[in-house]
């Protein structure tokens, strides 16, 4: 693979919609720990999620301006089809991280288990129901420049 | 601001359910140019979208396993809450990558205009109706390691 730039990666931004700010701001920054970037109180709240790259929480209401028509998340419909995920190093910190997010408020959404595909992950919901995936990964492998390398695992 | 790591970022993954892999494959690699990191045709894509971090695009068929009932990705229905962005240096290579998405099958949300908080930006929509913003704000100031660093822009 060729390297992707540190201060200039293909993706710069993740931006979710949601329908209470505050409310995600308190899961986010004081339950899960993140810090806070950037912020307009009740509108939007930016988290750095990786080198050169920020997540954005973004009052619903206001995105149809930029974005169009869009699905306004909640709780009983079926959930979006996306999910943001945090690799570990190993198996017990999938549980540790599940545990700290159910802590913090999130729903579990899938326990963590052995998957078919030969890793180990458990998935819970943000207050929006946004799924996290948290994943232990044989298969993958990480340069020090943050090149990543994906092989199959034998399950 | 702390320092992100470049090998162990907070977000790993950001995983996208596509109605068929294979358009998006195509749409992704050969419109955008981005580089295939694995996949599994039919069913799984990976792309390096930052360091340490991948974008997959995945069988929408496939996520309910892990991620519980979604929805179903559709044109002509809202659009799901949430979008990828790219920032970019110049006003002028904002409407060169939009022109470049258009090229490869996009769908034009939002024509780059000057936005109310002070950047220039434009929308639009991949083959799912997946958003993604190209962005050029003044207020946006990334170090060598990658750590960000965000300001309001006057208008």
């Amino acid at each position: 693979m060729q390297p992707v730039s540190v201060t200039k990666p293909p993706v710069t931004a993740i931006t979710l919609g949601v329908r209470d700010v505050a409310a995600s701001r308190r899961f986010y920054a004081d339950g899960l720990g993140w810090r806070v970037l950037w912020e307009n109180p009740g509108e939007i709240v930016f988290f750095q999620s990786a080198a050169g790259q920020m997540l954005a929480l973004w009052n619903v209401k206001s995105m149809p301006h930029e974005y169009g028509d869009v699905a306004h998340p909640a709780p009983g419909t079926p959930a979006i089809p996306i999910s943001l995920g945090r690799n570990v190093d190993r198996r017990e910190e999938v549980d540790r991280e599940i545990e700290r997010a159910l802590a913090a408020g999130a729903t579990l959404v899938k326990a963590a288990q052995k998957q078919e595909w030969g890793g180990y992950s458990g998935c819970f919901a943000d207050p929006d129901g946004y799924r996290w995936d948290i994943v232990f990964n044989p298969g993958l492998r990480v340069d020090p420049d943050g090149t990543l390398h994906l092989a199959a695992v034998d399950g």
